[in-house]
């Protein structure tokens, strides 16, 4: 395995394995890895001849109030998880080589002072309509962040098929149609949600380490939300209005959980759904305590 | 040659050639090619394995007001002289592969008229700052549907160098700066403005054939005027402000030649100068009739 922090290098390494017509599967992560990053990374190494794992904690996604500076970092114990999934390249550029900072002359005055204006980075890929609901209500910065440092990731690594979690639906959503919109080569595979075992079935995420004992159990209610949203759309509930303050009603009830949203929602345009079809997403969004956890699930009609 | 439609069909051609450690030589127009498009032509062939030329007139870069409609379209003169240069392909998609529209039935009300509204692509490409001056101010969607329609036609051609025209300089710097941002692998090569023959010097742009006889007579002025300011620069003019006045003034003189600005810039950040060291560019945008025109010269102190 090979560990690489630089762009050109990553980019030599990709043009010579499609010179050698090898597939390139790619799984871009901001590290502390959990069973979720691995069942897209052993996806991956099933279906492509090289496997590369980006590592990279992107701060252009963060707002200057969230967790950027406390995101957990385990790059030791990271590597010897890729180690043993057989990834074949680590990508784990340093901050400054993903944005070189700006010479200090031209720091002062003109330009703002959180950590991506900075940066030289002038650039930005924007996705209109499907970030402005959802998680782009709660997070401004965030859709524009991932965006942008995907497309970076991209055309460092070159790959044939890229890898995302279901966990993060409107992200996966939203990189799907810059992917279609820009015409990028890739293929885009977007995997199921892994889940702690047992009833609580806690979807898994690198901050879920933030919660205590206490927190971890209130969290419950998110998929116990969604549990009940399904069975109820199952046994003929079509009206959305109705099914989503349901879902609200249920998560606000428990005081020591603050809800952000709980949408029922068209999977493609993300757009609240008045009376359900044959296809919906749930969708929630809390904060417990510091930390602030998502959920989702895509309901079908049986048959 | 061949002529090419399909996006994926480029793709594959790309793929292949790079298969082959061929290098891909890329210079994207508008069509209506003239000897400017044709020295680009010429420095790509020289330079490369495989030389893929793009004809498409991108509506994002058009604001309603503009001449979009009224674009000159000759495909067929293009295509000869393409074949006469030695272009192996030409790219040369159709609006709806370039921008899918949208289904007739999501199009009334929620999205305004304009032609990009009507399209389904939602993601744009934005560089900030370089692009705000100069023509960024009298050309509102310029930038955004320069860097957006590149972006797209970089991931569809997949070139190694891509050639660009020294006449739009600012222009130039915004896809020099997208391509570093985003690390995008694609070599850049901006060539010199290429002029009519004569005192006149009129550099060459498919707009020009705008001009009725009169005008182009009056479009002289840009040419002279940056002769002039060159000559005073090369004479000890160092005051940036003073040098701009005097050029405002001297196109301002002519009653049919319509000043958008004259200005004495970085060449890089493209902020006014005030006092100049040894680097400036000197950029004009003026409205002779219906017809824009830019034209611009870099001075570097001799020696």
């Amino acid at each position: 395995m090979e560990i690489i922090s630089k762009i050109k290098t990553m980019q030599e390494i990709a043009d010579s394995l499609r010179r050698e017509n090898k597939k390139i599967g790619f799984v871009p992560t901001m590290g502390a890895l959990h069973q979720g990053h691995l069942s897209l990374i052993k996806a991956a190494r099933e279906q492509n001849d090289a496997l590369v794992v980006s590592i990279f904690v992107n701060p252009l996604q963060f707002s200057p109030e969230e967790d950027y500076e406390s995101y957990p970092q385990v790059m030791e114990k990271d590597t010897e998880l890729c180690e043993q999934m057989g990834v074949d390249v680590i990508f784990c550029p340093e901050m400054a080589e993903m944005y070189p900072p700006l010479p200090l002359r031209e720091r002062d005055g003109v330009r703002e002072t959180t950590v991506e204006r900075q940066s030289m980075c002038l650039t930005t890929v924007h996705v209109s309509e499907i970030t402005s609901g959802l998680c782009g209500l709660f997070r401004p910065c965030f859709f524009q962040g991932v965006t942008t440092v995907v497309t970076k990731l991209f055309h460092a690594v070159k790959p044939h098929t890229a890898y995302f979690g279901q966990k993060d639906y409107q992200q996966a959503v939203v990189i799907k149609k810059m992917i279609s919109d820009l015409n990028m080569d890739i293929e885009m595979q977007i995997l199921p949600i892994i889940r702690e075992k047992g009833e609580k079935g806690l979807a898994l995420s690198s901050r879920n380490a933030y919660l205590n004992p206490e927190e971890r159990i209130q969290a419950g209610i998110l998929f116990e939300t969604l549990r009940i949203a399904k069975l109820m759309l199952d046994n003929g509930e079509r009206d959305g209005v109705r099914l989503s303050s349901w879902m609200k009603e249920n998560i606000e009830a428990n005081p020591l959980v603050l809800l952000e949203y709980a949408e029922v929602c068209d999977t493609e345009i993300l757009k609240p759904l008045f009376q359900i079809e044959t296809r919906a997403l749930l969708a929630l969004a809390v904060r417990i305590g510091k930390t602030r956890l998502i959920d989702n699930m895509i309901w079908e009609q049986a048959g």
